[in-house]
């Protein structure tokens, strides 16, 4: 909540500075207006709630009518939100309110996209922690409306143990057993693991979750058999949309994508503005 | 300054929060670690002083020594910075830093090949509005450092008159003498222009740039004829990079080009780490 | 906007600190009371909305009713607001509602006078950066309210290039071609010359303003010749009001006045509050 | 010293906001230089710290070297302070460092002016609350660098019991009393007094200052006689530099000014910048 | 207000983070509940209005009903609060506001205790800068709901001078009259003194308060004698709730306790929430 | 970490405000001193970082020398730090400093007394979100210092579904099922349970930790056999010191303490101050 307001108050700051000289010069204080948002594509939107609190930042008092709710999914030519206000606030809200929403739903569509690639397997697909730095509560929101799911949030709410953690902790075990010791028994520890010989310590440490880094489809599936349901199976690294099928069907449990925020674009929204 | 001063401190505490759990758990306060950063593949470089920030942040007196200069082209496979520090300041800075220089850079390569497609001609291509919330600075470096140039950093640095304020002020010639009588001589006034007859008001107005709104290569080309240098010329509206070609050959001086920001996509860097 | 509201926060943390300790202990919560601000001299007005948002800062729900808008000339003895609120509320504001009121009040009311001197000539007359710190855009507000006009607002909305900055960049047409390549579009290129030659590099470079550093009332009129409309044409430097008139009718443009800010004193206003 | 930086970093902030446009396209990065600062008339300076830490934020490790202390007397045209740099520094600087040293310094000198009026006497200049928002803090030290001396610093550490406290404490002695069972043991109790009856009621409730407000100088002659060294008397109330000499030899220990603060003007000091 | 509003939000920050994972997800925004807080014991309330705001801050709408008033005496099994709201808000604020409310009526139900040890005296117990970081004015004022007082509220609105300061000022006159040149007329001087000689000294130089540093019974009773109502005369050190009595008999105005505050324990107060 | 630095600054500007008026005025800035900080009472110590930062806040240079580490047991009389600087930093450093450390050391030096009531068996006692506001990193560093362990670190972190969640979510099946799909998969899923139906629906849930509330001995002895090691069991609701033992005998795998945080009191910890 905190870094979402923090965040609209730099995107203001940036775009508005000490004054909006056009507007401010040409438009009377009084004056009122109304807007549209209309999709120009087909999307699933995300971040309407975000889009109001830019507006209301800027007028407390605005009229916000969304048409649809944050994971829907909007045919190209629909009117997304209905706006009621001062054409200033319209006018110095406009561009900042749709960065937000263009990008926001570009991530949603897109993670929509993705989790149609494996519909009828029962893996889940994850973002990771390449996300816009600033953005990262907002981003991993629009992956959720995209139907995608999240890894943690951040380093403070999970535990992910990798080679270079084992290297100065004497080896997988003991790494597993003194994190443990130290962390709320409400989190889970994963491990990473390059070989099977890894995946086999990984498991007799008792580890949660184990992430298979950078395997091809038979040594995938061969770990999936060793873990055998002891612990959650995680494939990652350079995971693109053409492969997520065949790694669907290897039986892991989820798939972890940085492309699901890192490469995702914004979609096209636009907004019409018409004064009284 | 301040605002990328403040989306890294937005950055590091969404990323790190209370505390990094696996590594404040496992490593050793005081053991040290080297990082190296890596191109994956062929870019434009962008970013390489906020990534420093980033660690320099966690470890005042980390070592960061960086082998190219934003702005540089990079072959796939070369080595980018090199990092010397605590393994704690390497392993927390490492994401965030990487999330940083890879959407950066992206944007700055991006740039290069769009500045490429127009090689040869005067014309200018700039950026518009349409950047991340937050990163508006930042993000106009990159564009920068790619080739390209920069529209107005904001509302309170550039009069752009649009329809609506048109549409209040009862007129263009009204709008542009208003206005110049309140801001700075310092400023130039921009109007937008979607008829003949509005370009000859903007013309007559004194308007020092016009900006042709979505009119197609004939009625760009007539435009130029009309203004005959008396204002600059830009174009805009949906530009894509097969356009730019046409574009920039019917004599505009500008091209605004939201897709030079929303639509960059990441670069891919990657950092590996060794502990002492 | 945001560094108003930050000032505001500033200047009723430095007055209120942890708690009025005579208001706190003798007021009760409840009690209501009504403030008059009055006129105590002939003055202009400035700042009414900075002195509404000092009382709504302590009180949202309180009655401001000014009975004159910014810019006003008000004869002494007028009463410019009225005031409705907690007895409470009314105490704690009065005093900083009042030093911005009287010193925003002060410069728009000398700025007044200061354009009285040049009535008749088509000259501008504008502020400098010599502001208070932590007040530029209030101060640069309050001189427009007085009549006077604005230069750049800081550092980032006008390039104004001096001596050190030609010594650095091998002469004046490598300086403005220079920044000129980075800069946006719609952003004017203002050079300071202290000499006939300079003022003839600068004309050859393009320069859209020519500031005359020092010049007496024969070279001015002199460089006026030379510069011929071809650009703007502004003097300074430690600019009184008794040369105003005599500076004006050399036919420059723009005459810079550091003395708008950094010279004004606060007019007398004060205020009257009765408990209900 | 938190709101001194707060100050700066919303002087820096304004000023040079996104970016200084003309320095950063101009000056390259490594470029030193050496800067000076001047006095253009005779003053008693002040805010030398400030000067420093405002090029030190810019440049932690910037050379600044002051050839005097605050509080010192300066004759025109000596040197105050050498500052030795990078270029882009000192340019960035130097119009917010001279912005505070010439308001500060300004009240310095004319400070040092009002108390030379009472000289010989025993009675203390003392300033208000009549102070720059956001000031508060730097202009009180200036005054004290001028030689006259401070009145509460605000609302929380002192207590001053006017008329409307009165009004609705049912008297001065139950004012008092009440406020004086609130307070800490180390705070002293002020009370404003109109009229002799006041006088007498002040004293009676063990008041430990007694304001005299807006009394002519038989009647102050009077009040001193009856308060007779039972409490400190203070005159306040539109203090003119002609009439402290008079009010001086009434007797009383206090004459608070809000011209110390609300009429000083800048003075002129200037800086001169070399590069290598 | 300002750092209890910035305690507010650390405190919300800390506990809510990026978001109530629980609630969050199960919880439908609109659906509604009431909230009781109810005290466990006796105890003396301290912080409604804190209690207020932290649910405020979640839902700026929510209804808050105390039925008593910070200062009242209530006994065990009491409601003390009604609350009606979204069940999220309640859900989220619960915790913090129960940690704040505990915490400070702790405080004032152990100085209410402190207080009847010396009833029937009129000495004043009063509270040191032992607080917990970040909590002084909310301390301090629970300490005033508990019926004891509240000495300075830290280091700028009071002048305590301790064995270093009369160390490097050459002894205890010198330092008192130093510091009574620079400081304002409202506020008191304050003198440590451990032995007799250092009373006899504090005196001479008219210290307004007096505090005796870990004297025995006897001591104090011949200081006070000494002192002869010309200062005040505070006692300090180690002072538990079973010395208080006969330290009260000593004739001592003012008794210091650290405790107040540094040895406080929550009381117990619960909240139970009820859907609609 | 950043809760902590700001948390730190409100500490100092609580206490220091506007300026220590004592040390201000009679310690001239360069002299310097030591200060050596001594416990008073066996201990454990927790802070040391925080009382380092403190003074480094003040004074970035101070020399801080710990003797002994967080963690350690120390007995009365030891000297704990040295720390060297000017007398300055050591004067207004030294209450913020000790008012951190007494606070962590006496949290650590209660948890460890805690701790060894349960020794011998396997039990974890665990903290709660009953922290001191704006405390909460801190007190669960020392918690952990002292021995215990921490729950979750707040409402992001973990998932504790209570008997709200379940009634508005149709039972405890439906509440596991809804918040595990939305939820990162490296958090685990608390049930709180009453009975031993709920016990019974906690685990058909799949629950990773059942959180007995409020039973006695025997109920917990029998839902410890139901659970059969299928998930954690943790106890809790007002848990005392006596009745550590005999839960601990119980089974369970952890007791929650409310106690461990909200009902510590500070330990005795002096710093004495020398000037050089």
């Amino acid at each position: 909540m905190h870094t979402i307001e923090e965040l609209i108050q730099l995107a203001l700051k940036e775009d508005i500075g000490p004054g909006d000289i056009t507007t401010d010069n040409l438009v009377a204080p009084g004056t009122r207006g109304q807007g549209t948002i209309t999709a120009k594509q087909d999307l699933v939107i995300a971040g309407l709630q975000v889009a109001e609190k830019v507006f209301k930042t800027l007028e407390p008092e605005i009229g916000f009518e969304p048409l649809y709710a944050d994971g829907d999914r909007i045919p190209a030519g629909s009117t997304v939100v209905r706006i009621d206000g001062t054409l200033g606030a319209l006018l110095r809200g406009e561009r900042t309110a749709l960065n937000f929403l263009q990008r926001l739903s570009g991530i949603a569509t897109q993670a929509h996209a993705f989790v149609g690639e494996v519909a009828g397997t029962s893996v889940k697909l994850v973002d990771t922690r390449k996300t816009t730095p600033g953005w990262r509560v907002l981003e991993k929101y629009a992956v959720r409306m995209g139907g995608a799911h999240n890894h943690r949030m951040g380093l403070y709410d999970g535990v992910l143990i990798k080679d270079n953690h084992i290297a100065v902790s004497g080896g997988i075990a003991n790494a597993v057993k003194k994190v443990r010791q130290q962390i709320s028994h409400l989190v889970k520890v994963e491990v990473e693991a390059a070989t099977f010989e890894e995946v086999n310590e990984a498991l007799a440490a008792g580890a949660d979750v184990i992430m298979l880094d950078n395997m091809d489809l038979n040594q995938i599936r061969k770990a999936v058999g060793m873990i055998d349901k002891k612990a959650l199976v995680e494939v990652s690294g350079n995971v693109t949309r053409e492969r997520l099928k065949e790694l669907a069907q290897t039986g892991v449990d989820l798939i972890s994508i940085g492309a699901l925020t890192h490469s995702a674009v914004a979609v096209d929204l636009s907004m019409r503005i018409n004064p009284n």
